[in-house]
């Protein structure tokens, strides 16, 4: 099998949960699989000089609609949370630590995450409530909330968005088909076509 | 017939020349015009707080990727200047005087100036050039430089622009149906499929 896709994304991103949406069938499609790679665009604007979209004047008001309407057109739940943007470092870590248990129950943990942030519009109140939302998947939330403290995750999270940085992400979704990037949602039919002929 | 579309660009927009070569196709399929409104994005940029996407560290190399593989992609002719960004106010100014005589070669020499610059990757070297190209057009060069220079094209470029912002343009293209905004040229299946079902 080739060499599985990285999927980089900002759980505060709602591109980025659009991309959530599509990304394992198109890769899958192809034979692939698809690395989940939470990351911290905070953590990556300190480097570009981006912005939240929201935050820029004009474009904030665009973009919130521009959310919705994709969403409506993908067949996606949509909805804001109360809080935007938020932090989302507990986030990230909680998902690395159960990364570290099981790959596939992470993107389980990722899919439950943003379907209550993005799909239903709640904010998440904090690690507590992160850890209740990995018990369906068989951790006590009391795991979750140690593992997410403890200095590996830390360190893991750190490694990952370094290492996104140095390979160039700078939004989310960001997306490598082996070394060639994709950024945007919006971008997720050249990542289909790309898969099936390699290349234009 | 329904109202045209509002097709806003800045002729130093790469993506605003790969909406160009679909907008009017889009619209002629539903029925409508296309109303071609060259813009200057520096000018909105001074109050949106934006910034040229190759002026922004890791951005500029992926934009520059990007254009030639969406252009690619649509089998469209592309090719970077050497200068780029460019002022594009002689551009829009020319652009104007040749409305007030005539919309439809208008956008005639839009497309050959975006042609010109994107397709061929050569840069105009100042308003003598703009005559020039909208010589096979019926216009003498000496004619449109004059109009390029009066007052009445001046104010029309900067009413251009003060309604574009006012409109809640803040990048290129940018496009109106009705009163739906829609930014970039990814988003031109959306404006074909808004255009069909009247929204969704």
């Amino acid at each position: 099998m080739a060499a599985p896709i990285d999927y980089y994304f900002d759980f505060s991103s709602p591109y980025g949960y659009a991309a959530s949406a599509r990304i394992d069938a198109i890769a899958a499609r192809h034979g692939r699989e698809v690395r989940w790679r939470p990351i911290l665009l905070g953590a990556v604007f300190k480097v570009t000089g981006g912005q939240p979209l929201t935050s820029i004047p004009l474009k904030s008001d665009y973009a919130q609609r521009d959310f919705a309407r994709s969403a409506r057109l993908m067949g996606l739940p949509f909805k804001m949370p109360p809080t935007f943007p938020f932090a989302s470092v507990a986030h990230c870590r909680a998902f690395y630590w159960i990364e570290d248990q099981d790959a596939g129950k992470a993107r389980m943990f990722a899919r439950a995450v943003y379907h209550r942030i993005f799909g239903e519009g709640r904010d998440i109140a904090g690690p507590q409530e992160l850890g209740t939302i990995a018990e369906p998947l068989g951790y006590p939330a009391a795991d979750v909330v140690a593992g997410m403290n403890s200095p590996g995750v830390k360190e893991r999270l750190k490694t990952e968005v370094d290492g996104a940085i140095a390979r160039g992400v700078f939004g989310s979704p960001f997306i490598f088909v082996d070394d060639e990037p994709f950024w945007g949602a919006d971008r997720l039919d050249q990542v289909d076509r790309w898969l099936q002929t390699g290349g234009w």
